[in-house]
This record gives C-alpha cells, structure tokens and sequence, in this order.
C-alpha cells in the first residue's frame, strides 16, 4: 500500500495527467478523445495512461474496441487519508498550542516557555 | 499553483520524505533527530529536507542555531483541494449513473443503454 501511494503521488506530481484525471471524471474516454487537446503525441498521452494504470489510477477495458479509459476514483481515498491523518495531527498539535498561549493570556505570565531552547 | 501541486506531490511520492512530514506533524525537529531512525546519511536526510522545503511543505529556521525544521501544513489543502473537487465530480457521475439504473429497474426496461457503444 505504501508503494502505491508513491505511484499514485507520482503520477499526480505532472499537469497532464492531473489534467486527464480531472476529464475523466466527466466519464470514460478513448485515448484519441483524450489526447485531442494536448499538443502532444497520441504516443506520449499513451505514455501518461500507462503511468496513471500502473497507479491504479485509471483502468482500461480489455474486451471493448475503443478500449475506454475509466477513473478508479476510489484511490483518492488512498491519498486523503494519508494527508487527512496527518494534517487532524497537525492541527491538533497547533490547537494544544492556542490552548497554552490562551492560558498565559489569562494568568498574564510574563515568561513564555515555547520559546526556549530557540534563542540564537 | 498548479506547479507548486507538482512540486509537492512529488516530494510526497517517498516514502522516507513522508515518514518526515508525518513525524514532523508532532513538532518541529532538527535535521540530526530526524536523520536517527533512518540507515541513511545525514546528507541524504538534507537532501529530503531540501525537496520538501521547494515544495513549501516544510521550511526552516534562519535565526536558530539549530535552525529547526517546521512543517507547513496549510499546504496539505492545495492537495486536499484538488482532490476533493475531482473526487466529488466522479462521485456525482456515478450516482447519476445509479439513478439512471434505479429508473430502468422501476419501468423493468429490457434495454441498457449505458451498454451502448462498448460491445465488441
């Protein structure tokens, strides 16, 4: 699962294929309707599907002729709850800061202890 | 924007660099902490470091002496953003496509248009 995160955030980390997984939302698509607005090779959009498959990203039928290209949008969810984890930490972290900030307002304490050990 | 959600799914595509952010998610870290766990150089970790302070996604002390490394989190919405549109756009394709269904099962339609188009 690690790993196919590092594809999944590897094959988004380029504004083409962001681009075609945005237009696949709309629905499934050919490789020549979707290569139609770039100006690259249908070799080179071929290419990028090939990266966004071996993420799980996109799926291609084996039996249709026009072989269409579908969004697996479920692997977003891989993504979201990787970066959803670690921001509720973060946030957290900032929040237990707010609190100890809020309590020396109220105590008017004139030493601030977060800032220890960060003096030059 | 769009280069800058480049620049940080890219840096998250590794799994040492996002064991770093999420450690980082506990609190700020001097480079030598963070490089401990790790059977890497500590020139290696700088060079993690380097790729996630581009990205935005950590950055760094310049008065310190220990000049310790902070994360960035609020960049975690770029992501969060583009994600959840995209995921949303599908996720009403596909209950319209369920609703579709749910209207063919009520009139016991033999027909499937959806079908249409993709038969060999």
């Amino acid at each position: 699962m690690a790993d196919q995160l590092s594809q999944v955030f590897s094959a988004l980390a380029d504004p083409t294929r962001r681009d075609i997984v945005a237009r696949l939302t709309a629905g499934d698509s050919t490789v020549g309707d979707l290569a139609a607005p770039y100006d690259v090779s249908l070799q080179a959009v071929s290419r990028h599907l090939k990266v966004l498959e071996e993420a799980g990203l996109v799926s291609r039928s084996r039996e249709a002729q026009r072989r269409p290209v579908h969004l697996e949008a479920e692997v977003f969810d891989l993504m979201t709850k990787w970066i959803e984890r670690y921001r509720r930490q973060a946030e957290e972290r900032f929040s237990r800061l707010d609190d100890v900030l809020a309590a020396m307002d109220d105590t008017g304490a004139p030493d601030n202890p977060l800032k220890e050990g960060t003096a030059s």
